[in-house]
């Protein structure tokens, strides 16, 4: 299967199975922005848990907090959002369209490579990171005009300037006659997590080094959003900021920067799937930062980055707020040191939850090839993490007579307790096995006439589909021992 | 302790140990919007968790979704919120200051009550009753110069006229060059729970009677947001619409109902600070509606809401969507109906979330007299039910020195791979137990000298203060066995 057939029918998989629908479909949807489907729900909760168990539980000096979408806006000052946040944007007249003027240039650029002409490639690349950097936008509009870039709506060059326009959204809160307040849906949860550095510190006793960690929405008006699920205007993120000692940055970047790769392959992915790519050019706040990028069928893209941050936030928060952001490091005092006080070094995990989703079910899809000989036979399979997987078992009478579902309902009862279940009594057991097959399900559990006389069931595995003889009482430690977050953690 | 102190203690307590910060503190705070800290994270996760597994893993027919805090903007035209979401506000215009003008007519109402004045109090309430069901705004504004309500601030009668102010946040999506769209945040969950109701039924091959439930945030912009996280401008709910054959809904209404505060009194609460308010003005959606109310410092109030809503939703997405929103019931068919296609009934069970964390940390809030005669002594002590408790156990080396820490972590390695732990060096260990009864730890365990001879550590609980000796082997079965979701799951 070639990597498009394989996007595309991951997609139209993660539908047919409820995993993924476009959000408010029956209205034609709403750009850029996905549901959740029962079964993705659940798989979206558990790499959650993954990631807080790994990150909160494993960790004694890591805690994690739970800090509101709405925030006060001068947080976006502070952090730069309100005045850098923007993409340069470009209209064509005759289209009414509107792109980015740096993805226009950047497509131009691709097609000189495709086409071998690696100089001039080379050359407006230089150009246009030149441009963007110095936020130079008319400098952009001379390169789109420069290349005879055209719309590739309307065909021509028939362009405006080009503009600033910034990805918060923004809304209005309160209901006072004298005017309410713009306040900003967050853009990203780091500074939800900065601003409540000296309550969790104080409260929570902690010391340096230590880390706060979150899972929450963010929420970017991006001009062209695609990729499915890749990249979208509501989006989660699970970020986790480690405050250190100025100067022991670079010791807890490399220290995150291993652990975080470790978290990601500690599932059975191919490592040969990840790379690093170490950025070259930093943001204003960063004094290292890489990326942890997954081959996606359209390519190595990031799904997580690790920032050494400096102090820039805090002390952002610091100058703004009027609060002092430091912390008083009672061992730097012992040493003698003429002071303990400081604003710490941070060094940020930042992972998109949506994209590790789409990861894992891309990593996990196989259509196999099941037949001999001149029998053809195949099938689709979700091989998940048994961790991640949705459903931890199923369980299946062998027909809908003679006592066979009380039975299966009875070995249900005892197992839902501790793991979501699946009941399934319709079609024959082969195609229930492809059903459970399709969305990721360890374990097919058939309950037969056997079973009422000696409490036994059949037991099959989705991997290897084999099956084997167990007794009803082994069924929580059979399947407990295999989807245990113990297999994963350390 | 008097009610009043009560929530102010409680409040002072959540933040003094990192169960609740207001929102953008070192700001000076966003009004009505708080965050949850490193404990109250933990305690939110755990009450969430609770419920999703009563709902979802432990029911069969029910699934869970996760669906976009964006949606199209016509979903909110045909649930009625575009027209029907609003409150009717007044400006004072001496003091420009806006309120609600139901709630300063129901303020003069209890002054009359409080007065002895029973009969003006009964004939206000009639008419206010009166002119907000025919949303007859200008006689509301009558009521109010009739009985000559002032402004509190300017204690002025110079009143505007009474307006409709809609409670949904609205912000623009896009950034189309022809103009973006008006869309707004959900304040509700249930919502995205209908307009996935074809998605889910048929790709999770649903038989009625089924349920879909979502966790997840709603926005209200609260004109007059008060009582702590009682009632926030953002807020969480736990949200489960229930689709059922026509003429079956009174029989599943009074199921959830039971169900529902069996839920509740699962959790060890005392069952007389629960009680049922059953709905005599039902909304426009509604044929049957009753709170779950419980019995907070400020009185009993909703915590949860079970309503029979009809086909009103469904049909409403219908009509404005061009869908079909049926479902074909084979059973129906084969009884030889005329036919099985119809628009389900529903039963909605939702809670709000921040309301259950609150009733939870009060109602687990005590300040324990421990005075032994003239010795005085006392603790606080949150006796949350070990299953919520956001620490399982901590960690205590009896001192610093002599191979104790390091037995400590050892025992700490192992266990925190099933529990989310705290380790305490710090202080007498009289302190530190003090520590862990404010956040509810259930368990304490010490690492002693003894320890090192024969593997065996003190267990001391948090509830009774009683200590006792076991082996290190048995830890993970005694704590285990204790917060275990089978003890309160059903």
């Amino acid at each position: 299967m070639n990597k498009d057939d394989l996007f595309k029918n991951v997609i139209s998989h993660a539908k047919e199975y409820g995993f993924v629908f476009q959000s408010s479909e029956i209205y034609d949807g709403l750009s850029a922005v996905y549901d959740y489907g029962q079964l993705g729900a659940e798989l979206k909760n558990n790499i959650k848990t993954y990631w807080w168990k790994s990150m909160v539980q494993m960790n004694e000096n890591i805690v994690g907090i739970d800090s509101a979408i709405f925030m006060h806006p001068k947080i976006w000052k502070a952090s730069g959002h309100v005045d850098g946040f923007n993409d340069p944007m470009i209209d064509n007249k005759d289209s009414k369209k509107r792109y980015r003027a740096d993805q226009l240039l950047e497509e131009r650029i691709a097609k000189y490579e495709k086409d071998g002409k690696t100089d001039k490639a080379a050359a407006l690349e230089e150009q246009m990171n030149e441009a963007l950097k110095s936020e130079n936008l008319p400098q952009l509009k001379v390169l789109i005009e420069e290349h005879e870039i055209a719309c590739p709506v309307s065909g021509t060059r028939n362009w405006t300037d080009v503009r600033q326009f910034n990805l918060m959204f923004s809304t209005q809160m309160g209901a006072m006659a004298e005017g309410s307040d713009e306040v900003y849906l967050r853009p990203e949860t780091a500074q939800g997590i900065f601003v409540n550095f000296l309550n969790v510190q104080k409260s929570g006793r902690m010391k340096i080094p230590f880390g706060i960690a979150q899972i929450g929405k963010a929420f970017r008006n991006e001009v062209i959003a695609r990729q499915f699920i890749m990249r979208m205007r509501e989006f989660e993120q699970m970020e986790m900021q480690f405050f250190v000692r100025p100067g022991t940055e670079m010791e807890w970047y490399n220290y995150w920067k291993q652990a975080r790769l470790k978290w990601h392959t500690a599932l059975g992915t191919d490592p040969a799937k990840y790379r690093y790519h170490d950025h070259t050019k930093l943001a204003h706040y960063a004094n290292a930062a890489v990326d942890i990028e997954f081959e996606f069928p359209f390519g190595f893209k990031e799904v997580e980055g690790i920032h050494s941050r400096t102090d820039f936030d805090l002390s952002q928060h610091q100058n703004f707020s009027g609060k002092k952001m430091q912390y008083f490091d009672p061992e730097l005092n012992e040493e003698g040191k003429p002071y303990g006080n400081y604003v710490p070094y941070v060094i940020e995990t930042s992972i998109g939850l949506d994209r590790m989703f789409l990861l894992t079910i891309l990593n996990a899809y196989e259509e196999q090839d099941l037949s001999e000989g001149d029998k053809k036979d195949s099938r689709s399979v979700l091989r998940l993490h048994p961790a991640l997987a949705p459903v931890k078992a199923a369980i299946m009478p062998l027909t809908k007579k003679d006592g066979l579902p009380e039975k299966a309902r009875e070995i249900m009862n005892k197992l839902k307790l501790d793991f979501n279940l699946q009941y399934d009594e319709k079609d024959s057991i082969g195609k229930r096995y492809r059903r459970q097959d399709a969305i990721g399900t360890p374990f097919c559990i058939t309950v037969d006439y056997d079973s009422l006389q000696d409490n036994t069931v059949t037991i099959r595995h989705r991997d290897s589909m084999q099956q084997e003889r167990v007794a009803v009482d082994q069924l929580e430690k059979i399947i407990g021992d295999l989807v245990s977050w113990k297999n994963i953690l350390s």
